[in-house]
C-alpha cells in the first residue's frame, strides 16, 4: 500500500469549520482587475507614502544599526517607537503602556485572545469594521450590534445590551464603514455610562489624524483609561506595507496582551519598528499628515460632487464624513447592494456592499464608497458608471 | 463621582488567566544583562546577517516599486516570494500553496487556530519547542508529550497515544532544544505509521538548512504531503528581524489556514517579502547559507572542546548536534538546572533549563546550551565559568 492511497482525516477545529471565503478578500480580488474604478478597497492612495523618506530611513537604520535591526527584539516593541507613540497621543501614557503590533489588525486579534470565551457576549456598533469582527470570530464570541444614529452608539441601547457583556468595540473617528463620528456629547455620555455599567471599551482609531475641517474629539480612552483599550496604526498616516500598529492598555490587561503577543508572532518587525522611528525623527508625521488631509479632502468632494451630479432624481442619499477614507450611501427603495455589485462590476466600477458590516439585522441597500483609492477623474467615471448602472438595475 | 473612582472590572477569558508570565521572555531578560555570556538565547549570530545585501534590496525595492511595496497586498503573500520557497523545498511544492506568515511562530499560530478546540488532543516531542507550546496554549489543547530518544519520537509511544489526537508537532532537524535530528529510519517509519493511523504531522523545520557535515534526511512532508503541514523560516538563514516564514499544507487545510491568516494581520509585512525576495534573486542563499554553517560549525566545536575541558570529572553529559544552534546537556545526578541558573548569572553566564520544554514530566537536570550567539571566546569563559557554578553547587 502506497502512502498516498491514505487519506489523512484532517479534523478541523470548530471555529475553522465556521470560517468562510472572506467577504474582504474576494472584494480586493475583483477591485484588482485592471480597468475597474474601485471605491470598495480600503486602500489608502500611494501617493500619500513617502517612499524617499523611507529609503532613507532604511539606508541609515541598516548603516548605523543594521545586526540590532535585523535580530529578535522584545515583544514590547522598539523602545523610541514606543516613546514616539506614547508623546502623540493626547492624554497621559508612559511608553511602557505601549505595545507594538503587527498591524493594527493584530491589536483586535490579541483583544480577542485575552478577552472572549466561547459564547462571550461582545457588542459593536450598527454597522461596524469587518476586520474586527473577522477577529473576533476565531474566539467564538455571540456579538452583538447595538443600535447607531449618525453621533455614533446609542447609548440607551448600550445599557440595555451590557449585561456581562465582555466589552464595547468601537470606532469613533470616521468609522469604517460608515465615515460617520462619534459626537462629543455622545463620547462623555458613553464612557460615563460605560464605567458605571463597568462594560470595557475597545476603541480602535486608524483614521483620527485624518481630519477634513477640525480634530475629532477626545477619544474615549483618554477620558477613562483604566476602562479602554486603544488601538492606533500606521497604516494610514505612513504606509500599511510596513505591517505596524499599536495598542495601549490598562494594567489589569496589558501584561496578557503581551503574553498573547510573544505567542503570536514573538514581536513586530524589529527593522519596520526602527525605520519608522527614523522616519517620524524630527517631527515628520506633523508636516506629512497634513498633505494627506488635503489630498483627501479635496477627493470627498469630488465624490460628493460627482454623487450630486450624477445621482440626481434616483433616491439615492449618502453621507458627508469629516474625514477618514469612507462615505456611506443608500441604495433606492427596494435595491440590494449585493445584487447590484456584479451588474456594476460587469460595467467597470466596484463597492463594497453594506450587508457584512452588519452583526446582527443588515441594510440591504447600505454600501461603502471608499474616495482615497480612486483618482478625481476615476471617481468623476466611477460615481457615473454606478448611477448608470442604478438606473438600468432600476428599469428590469 | 469620578470616573476614576469606577473601577472597570475586566473580565478575562479563561485562556488568559492561564497565561504566565513567559520564561523563555524572562530569560531572554536576563541574557540582555552586559557582560553576562548567554548560551540562553536564541538569537542567530548577527554576524551572519547579510546587513550590505538588505541595504541595496531595500533601495532597490523603493526605487523600482516602492508604492507597491508600501501598499496592502493578498493575505497569501507576495508571488515571487511564494515562488522562490516553492523552488527551495525538495518535494514538489507549487507557489499557490505557500502561504507566507509573519515568521514561522505565526504559523503555529494559525495552525493552533485552525485544528485546535478545548480539549483537543495534540502530541508533542519530548522535549519540544517551548514557544510551539506557548502557541498552541491559547486554543486550550490537552498536550501530551510523545517519548523520544537521540533518533527522535518513539514510533510505539505515538501510536499508543494517537486515538483522536489533532496532530503531532514534530521539529525534526537540529531540534530546538536538544540539537536531535530524526534519523531516516525513525521518518520512514512514523510517516508511515501517521498515514496508517490517520494522524496529520506539523513539521517545524526552522533549522534543517543549517547541517555541518551533510544534509539531513527529506523532510516528513515530502513523504506524504497530504498529512503534513510544513513549517519555515526566514529567520536563521536571513535574519529574524524581518519576520518571515511559510507554511506548505495540502488542500483540506489550507484555505482554512489563509482565513486564520487574514483575520490575524491581514498580511505579512509586504516591504519585507519584497525584499527578501530581492535578496534571494540570483542564488544568493546558496553562496550565504554554507557561510553560516561553517561558523556554526566551529562555534559547536568551540563549545565541545570547552565542555571536554571544563567538565573533566563533573558527572555532566551533553549530546554532538548535528547542525542547528542548540546542545542538550545533563547536570550531575541530584542537581535541578531551574535553582543553578540563578547561581550562573550571578557569575555571569546564562542558559536555559530544559524544565519548560516538556509538556508532561519534566527532566530537572536538563539544560539547553546555544553556541551561535557568543563568540567562541566568550564559548571559553562561559563554559568555564559554568563549570565552575556546577562546582560550587555541589559542594554546598
Amino acid at each position: 500500500m502506497k502512502l498516498n492511497d491514505l487519506q489523512t482525516p484532517w479534523t478541523l477545529a470548530r471555529r475553522a469549520q465556521k470560517m468562510n471565503p472572506s467577504v474582504l478578500r474576494e472584494i480586493l480580488k475583483v477591485a484588482e482587475r485592471p480597468g475597474i474604478v474601485s471605491f470598495a478597497g480600503g486602500l489608502p492612495s500611494p501617493a500619500t507614502f513617502p517612499v524617499a523618506e523611507f529609503a532613507d530611513a532604511c539606508a541609515r537604520v541598516l548603516r548605523d544599526d543594521g545586526r540590532a535591526a535585523l535580530q529578535y527584539a522584545a515583544s514590547e516593541g522598539y523602545e523610541p517607537l514606543r516613546e514616539a507613540v506614547a508623546a502623540l497621543l493626547p492624554w497621559n501614557v508612559e511608553p511602557g503602556q505601549v505595545l507594538i503590533t503587527t498591524g493594527s489588525q493584530q491589536g483586535l486579534d490579541l483583544v480577542a485572545k485575552v478577552l472572549i470565551d466561547a459564547g462571550s457576549r461582545v457588542l459593536v456598533e450598527t454597522p461596524t469594521y469587518l476586520g474586527a469582527l473577522q477577529a473576533f470570530a476565531p474566539m467564538e464570541p455571540a456579538v452583538e450590534g447595538v443600535a447607531s444614529d449618525a453621533e455614533g452608539v446609542d447609548v440607551e441601547a448600550f445599557s440595555a445590551r451590557a449585561d456581562a457583556a465582555r466589552f464595547l468595540y468601537v470606532l469613533p473617528n470616521f468609522q469604517n464603514p460608515t465615515g460617520r463620528t462619534m459626537s462629543e456629547a455622545r463620547r462623555a455620555a458613553l464612557v460615563e455610562r460605560a464605567a458605571a455599567l463597568g462594560v470595557p471599551l475597545v476603541e480602535d482609531n486608524p483614521y483620527g489624524d485624518l481630519w477634513f475641517e477640525a480634530p475629532p474629539p477626545l477619544p474615549l480612552t483618554a477620558r477613562n483609561p483604566q476602562g479602554c483599550i486603544y488601538l492606533g496604526s500606521f497604516s494610514k498616516v505612513l504606509a500599511p506595507g510596513l505591517r505596524l500598529g499599536y495598542l495601549v492598555a490598562p494594567p489589569a490587561v496589558a501584561p496578557k496582551l503581551l503574553q498573547a503577543k510573544q505567542a503570536a508572532d514573538l514581536h513586530a518587525p524589529s527593522f519596520n519598528q526602527r525605520v519608522v522611528a527614523e522616519v517620524m525623527k524630527d517631527g515628520f508625521l506633523q508636516r506629512h499628515v497634513p498633505t494627506i488631509r488635503a489630498l483627501y479632502r479635496a477627493q470627498r468632494d469630488a465624490m460628493l460632487a460627482a454623487l450630486s451630479r450624477e445621482m440626481a432624481g434616483l433616491d439615492v442619499t449618502w453621507n458627508v464624513p469629516d474625514g477618514g477614507m469612507f462615505l456611506w450611501a443608500r441604495l433606492p427603495r427596494g435595491m440590494d447592494a449585493r445584487s447590484l455589485l456584479p451588474e456594476a462590476v460587469e460595467r467597470g466600477v466596484a463597492f463594497v456592499p453594506g450587508a457584512p458590516f452588519f452583526a446582527g439585522e443588515t441594510d440591504p441597500r447600505a454600501l461603502r464608497l471608499s474616495f482615497v483609492t480612486a483618482t478625481a477623474e476615476q471617481i468623476d467615471r466611477g460615481i457615473a458608471l454606478l448611477a448608470a448602472t442604478i438606473r438600468e438595475h432600476r428599469g428590469r
